[in-house]
């Protein structure tokens, strides 16, 4: 989405580590305007799917999966991260390991907001090693519901995560694809 | 707010020790199109307010805050959370007491994104005895930034963080205000 790209190219800072810091429009400053669009242009990608309900994890995800809702007239979902599991009431959990935080934590669901009967489209902010998402479609497997595909804002594309997705047949599309970035320079290239 | 209210009526629970579970459609599903209405009365409350900037608190703010920035055509920033307060760069940070999870968290705002020339209306799904409010109040004031007023999407009154912010002068409004409640009838009494 050239929209996109050109604010990441424009906003978008560069440190070492490929690292990439979007602080001022996406995950810590939201641009409301921006997601807005972004929404609009995924409802457009998956205008053939009849998505019942939005499934993000929080915290940095409920931005885009609220400005995602709003286009597909869908409640917006979020997982719960939790360290120490708490289970109240029937929950699907999954585990996920953070490889920015370097930790494993579980993901909660309850039970009363997703079942056989839903279409799940999965959003997040972020697409690296594809963790979150891994653990978000295992547990709209354990509800049995269907899974429409997962949209992202920016995907790492040298992170791996969403090409595995695809090999297993998981429409994943992202609005911006980054193949390389220089932290010397601060150039960012992405996929065509 | 009539339809919030009703809302509450409806699809709220209430649990022994005055615990309100509004999970269906404010705090882990949501209800987008509900947070949209709410965000359009809360431009009307505020209409005199050249609000700039919408601050909140992760996680569950974020939907709220995004919902309500919208309405403000202005960027929503949220504050984030850290138990292990490790700072990079510039940024305003303060001291929250968790009346649910009892403990004390910083809460962390980079210096970016809030200066002396912004007004600011801060928004949160829930206020009970006002800490995260206060929290917030704290580095609008640091960034030596306006604040336009606190706008609460439910407000439990009998805790009496509202009234007591209130007699300070701040204005808190918020969509719904809870008197009483009732964990063996389910009854639930709203402010007039």
């Amino acid at each position: 989405m050239q929209l996109l790209e050109d604010r990441i190219i424009k906003d978008g800072k560069v440190f070492p580590g490929n690292v990439l810091k979007v602080d001022s429009f996406l995950n810590h400053q939201i641009d409301v305007e921006l997601l807005d669009e972004m929404g609009k242009e995924t409802k457009k990608l998956f205008a053939d799917s009849a998505v019942t309900k939005i499934l993000t994890i929080e915290a940095s995800g409920i931005g885009v999966g609220c400005m995602f809702a709003r286009h597909f007239n869908c409640p917006l979902l979020f997982a719960k991260k939790s360290k120490t599991l708490n289970i109240k009431g029937d929950v699907y959990t999954s585990k996920v390991e953070s490889f920015t935080h370097q930790c494993t934590y579980d993901i909660i669901v309850s039970k009363d907001f997703l079942n056989e009967n839903d279409t799940v489209l999965i959003v997040d902010d972020f697409l690296a090693k594809g963790n979150a998402l891994i653990g978000l479609i295992d547990i709209v497997n354990q509800a049995g519901a269907k899974l429409a595909g997962c949209s992202i804002a920016i995907e790492k594309g040298y992170q791996g995560g969403g090409d595995k997705l695809r090999a297993k047949g998981i429409r994943v599309e992202s609005l911006a694809i980054i193949e390389e970035m220089n932290d010397k320079t601060g150039e960012i290239f992405f996929r065509k």
